[in-house]
């Protein structure tokens, strides 16, 4: 575990990372609601709002556009990722070394899926052991994407499954842990006692209302919860810095979801 | 990502690969339309032509011919393909090493297969992850042959599926992006905006007539397609000469179908 | 083999091992009984009792625990380990290696779980055989958790499978063979006969009321045992203190289980 | 491609491989017609005929006999093969590494088995990738072995098949191609075509009577074939040395087979 | 091949290896019928007998017991072997490197067992190449336990198999084959014959007879056999000096069976 508070990806002891890796896991059709994100220029741009502590890209989209944004933006390097394409039992490609992403890309934090549950589990597991203690060696923050799923698995977002993922992050050795919010403040915090010294950020999901996003996010950080992963939720809206100031005031401020919505609108 | 205007592979911008690793993909019956093409050389003459900024073969043939053509021909090595006596899930063989491309056979760029939503998608990513990594050493530009196909797949080359395609190469790190035709200029539009900076080309596919397939390649170019990888489509001609010239016109001077085709005829 | 009876797993030939890794093999529902046991530093400030030669753990909750504990508990870090979410075969992913675990955690032992018998059994001892002689570099000690389980098994603890269980950790390497209690003192002797000169460990199971458990490690220390490895029988009791009180006794001074028992009370 | 004319594989620019890896592949079996064959020394004393350019053995037996041979005889190692106990896909095993072969064994040339069409194709060919890139370090020729064969194939000697074969070879790096004879000389034509400059030898198969095999070998030769590689059709033959002797005359002087017998006769 | 009678697995041209990997293939239940073998001591006391040119056991037996015996023992490092708690097709974890065998634990040979017809053959073949391969660099005799089984097997004892399995052994590259005896003496000339100038022995097998089991010795001897590696026809008999005695003249005096045993009752 790294001392991580002293590190780009965390402001405060919070940490609002802004993915943009649906080209490859979702495809472009995740662009279509606001057309011009297919251009990864225009999510950059929103990434260098002052409350992203981080952008969350693949490899590819780091080596295009990164070297325009270094000095606004904070780079997490998503080592691994799969296409929707993929029919087989949940898995994901590693798609990037980290000494790649490390002394070629520049990042400054590092991402890898796990999907605990899955009968690609044990191999992802030991895929992830040899990206964390290489991590170590660059003094790179790691996020593990702790996604239990595939065949073991009932409920992905049961609160003993997302406490568990959350335990599985600590277990393993992820300096944070982005789980999916289990419905309720309580279950979070069940999530964020399980994960231990590892920091518990959510992950946005597919894109809600307003207030209901917010008021998620507010009870996450109520229950404990160090910040936010988010993608859709930020870049599909049409004026995508007004959600990013209320997220500031809801993740950084600690205000309710009403107080951030009032300030901002 | 390269800044591969300045390589061998691009000329003004634009991209024309002559492809000819048909000996290993389909078989010797490739050939038989135009007999002599069966022997490598009649298509590496075909390849001086002035349009072509690379020709696309397997370690074998650069190994046994290139060394005759390597003062009026750019090589393109190919690292992976497999035959068509292949019966699983569609996968391809890493046939050459990155090092021996580029330090025995002189390579100028690489070529590689990724068939996404194929079972062996996370394997095929993972060996283009390592053959990417390792030609940024070499500073050679990376082609992705990016053919979503297999289980996963219900078509091939609907506009989304290419758009797809297309996004692939980029989030995974190529610079160059090769894709099926998607059957509109819109179509084709989408998947050049879905790549960002990594440039698309469409393959040739197979023989079609001349106004047709010159037809589609200039709907490829105004829809901001950088170029072409075409083997059937001109060895596969009695005067490929004739075609190339063409092509030449469609793709590095915008001229359309009806003029290309006018002015060589 | 290795002479570990002054390494410091040892003490007086004896070995009382406080595991720790159920929150990756079993899900933070183990620590719902003594929920202050979710928080890891819960059970290292059990771990610094004297009767404790070694905690076992995951990698993670070494690297965020443990040096904060390192001058008062031994840690032996448990190499592999799976969570429950699997739905596999048995196996066990490596999410340690021995040069982290020797160098950067600071272990004083080493921990890797086998389960003959399953499908991913030869898998597993390869793993083992890789674990076991980059362990004999660092001269740490190895402890197998030895555990048929799996498709080849009808009973994972009659007394043939047991003393199976303890003879291949002697016949692979390991210094010390955690295996289950196979039901009578006869029984673990057959076990620490085969084992030789690797020393046997019963595994303390799930938790079981005072006395019998008591009953059991007197048993398997009388019958030449030489400890104990035990986590839920001590962590989920109110008083983990007084158990282990107790299992001192039984354990290092040979009393019987009324004796200990008493004597704590 | 190697210069390979230069090297003792090659002679007058023909090559005759005279090979005894059938106690590997088909088993002692393949020595029952003449007993004091199953003594590889028998078959070395054969191997000293002017006529073969090499003898195809695997490490084994390299390793045991050649020593006695080397001034006589040039090495051929044939690094992958497997026994007819096997039931699986068609598949080979490495059983020698190329250093080895290099510096061990002391070949001249190398061999190598590739199924075209198994389910094991993929993996074969990525190890023949390894051996080529291997062998070209020591300057030594490769000899494909490319016999399509498994789930994919309905006839592995159909012209088409056998042309496809001779391409593989090309296409991979072999430097010449072993195939089954297709049954006529202009089939013959077709894959010496298609294998444009690796050189083609075609494979003796089975005992036949003295003139069938000789005619088959006239056609090989006039249809531009470059020799054979033989193993039952010499060593099954009570007179071997005739059988070279009038192999001698229809590779390397261009007789007919009904000359060569008759001057052999 | 190594110069192998001047080594110590060897004495005057003959080899009697007595194995104790029962322990992991069996389990403890082969120590039952003479209880104090499931000492390894007693076992290795045994072992010194005169008559013994090896003891082959696994990796942690060796390092646990062989300190005490080098002086009177040499040391045959079993390198792969499993427990029959395993239930797929035939297979052998490489439980100990070469490495760690030449250098840790001292051995003087080497033993790995290939299972001819299973569907690991071939995985376990090329685990043999490199075991062999680094065997030499260490100069350590190489003793194939040469095992056909599994899928493709009707029989394993029957003459072709065992003369099949002593070949394999010689084209792999083995110094010893042990094969099961085929059950009368031709069929072990043919086996010996078969493996050429790899020596031959065969293996004890259950225990049998004391008459029965030296005739067989005996009969291999005649038949041009080397020798003998067996476990259970000496450690589970009541005198097994006395069967030693009697095998030390059939084997390296070359009396008959029947000479033998009154010599030694």
């Amino acid at each position: 575990m790294l001392p991580i508070d002293d590190t780009p990806l965390v402001r405060d002891g919070k940490i609002l990372i802004l993915a943009m890796d649906h080209g490859l896991e979702h495809g472009p059709v995740d662009f279509e609601p606001v057309p011009e994100t297919i251009d990864p220029e225009t999510v950059f741009e929103v990434g260098t709002h002052d409350a992203v502590t981080a952008m969350a890209v693949q490899k590819g989209v780091a080596e295009a556009y990164y070297p325009s944004y270094e000095d606004d933006v904070n780079l997490l390097a998503k080592l691994n990722g799969t296409s929707n394409l993929w029919r087989g039992e949940p898995d994901s490609a590693v798609n990037c070394s980290v000494d790649y992403a490390a002394e070629e890309l520049g990042a400054d934090a590092l991402g890898f899926t796990l999907y605990g549950g899955s009968n690609n589990e044990i191999e992802m597991a030991e895929e992830f052991r040899d990206a964390q203690e290489k991590a170590r060696e660059h003094d790179l923050p790691m996020v593990m994407w702790s996604y239990p799923r595939g065949q073991g698995l009932r409920s992905d977002r049961d609160p003993e499954t997302i406490a568990y993922a959350a335990r599985l992050a600590l277990e393993l050795g992820a300096d944070v842990a982005k789980v999916k919010y289990p419905g309720t403040p309580e279950a979070m915090e069940w999530a964020v006692d399980a994960a231990g010294k590892t920091k518990v950020v959510m992950s946005g999901g597919s894109k809600s209302d307003d207030y209901a996003f917010l008021k998620q996010v507010e009870e996450c950080i109520s229950a404990g919860g160090k910040g936010l992963a988010v993608g859709r939720n930020v870049f599909q809206r049409d004026n995508p810095v007004q959600i990013l100031d209320a997220l500031e005031k809801v993740i950084f401020e600690e205000q309710s979801a009403e107080q951030a919505l009032d300030a901002v609108q």
